[in-house]
């Protein structure tokens, strides 16, 4: 199940030119994640089964800048997975306008908490998080 | 001319598992990229051609964490040009041991300060920035 | 009217030793008080009236450290005027005990938004802003 | 011994007003307080001794705003000591100009890493930093 956080936007969000910086919408797409993970109960699963996700690669694309004022929606889903990834799609859009701001594609693997090795996204994984089974 | 900084991790850099935070990264590489245009004496000129660059897309790998205590090395360099676009290269490795910890690659356009508009990577460009001559 | 905002810690909030950084806290407090100028319809007053308010002094205690996954309470109201000074209280608390997180008081003076003069907290003030009414 | 770091200000430190935003100040003095404490060899003996050090309280005045491009200085020394606080001063000053920028007073306490017993400032603390026998 897809998940959706709003942010307003505050001055101290934003660098001289009024922009949201660079890596403050790192920040917000992390914030739409574990809210990602919190409403499809990933959290507590993964903790009960030893899973510990790291993130591998963002790939992010700045498209027009939000403003102090604007509300921001993210919107993040699963949108891929390998053997041992799984990339999840992060939307940014104006609350107000639907404009675009941003997007983001978020490749993590998995680890075992006990021994460190990546997981592979096997069977257990469909069970635990039902949005997998419904992407390649 | 590639430029190099170097950065001690910090507490405050570093999140709960004492690893540098991903939005941190891209704090470090912005510092790194303004190095760069400071070298390659580029801050000046962009602001006396009128030309406003801006990042619209940012590819971040993340390698094996930075922990706190250690000094990372970050080597920022050109390594693409499109026609609208100059991409830079952006690698992070630990001083003491050379390892690789993260790399990114920042996507570049640049505006025209009066008219807002996306100018070419033409003969000006080549002419302030020689590093553009040498890729391709 | 005091106003009240919960934030969830995240782990990006919270520095190697599962605690939220000190300058994070700020943030948190800078969210806190532009929700309260919002709550009392004086950001748009402001804007209209001029006026420009500048923090001068931040006075910060840290108490008890939030942890990730707490949610904390942050409650901002004013707490005492000068001539040329409004000093807001910001409390922290945690929303499942209520106990006490850290507490800052922030100093703020007012700039004529035309001139940059430094503005007497007068009868324009107080008829803007009905919580200073009930203060000294 | 004072300690002394030097940091260039750049867009990404700054807010919409090109001002450095307050939070993005307390990371600056806890950069500047990590350079005093590795200045001052004291890093290495708090860890040999078990002494962890805790900011329990930071008061600071923000007087002039640094702006983009800026280059600004943060001395760090110890201004006083109670029964079990230290207080350190941190001034924040333009290089170019010596106007001053910013000043804080962070007042640490000491914990017993093994159970978390806050420690008495007594001889031990004297021999280990030197600095605190010219204070009262």
């Amino acid at each position: 199940m897809k998940s959706r956080i709003e942010i307003r936007i505050r001055g101290y969000h934003s660098d001289r030119f009024a922009h949201v910086n660079h890596a403050r919408y790192l920040e917000f797409m992390e914030e739409g994640r574990w809210t990602y993970l919190e409403d499809n109960n990933l959290l507590d699963l993964f903790l009960k089964e030893g899973i510990h996700h790291v993130v591998v690669n963002i790939n992010i694309n700045y498209k027009k800048p939000a403003l102090v004022g604007d509300v921001i929606c993210i919107e993040t889903g699963v949108m891929k997975r390998g053997d041992r990834t799984v990339t999840m799609l992060q939307e940014v859009f104006s609350k107000d306008s639907g404009a675009p701001v941003a997007d983001a594609k978020v490749t993590n693997v998995f680890m075992d908490s006990n021994d460190g090795n990546i997981l592979k996204i096997d069977k257990r994984f469909l069970d635990l998080w039902p949005d997998l089974r419904e992407i390649l």
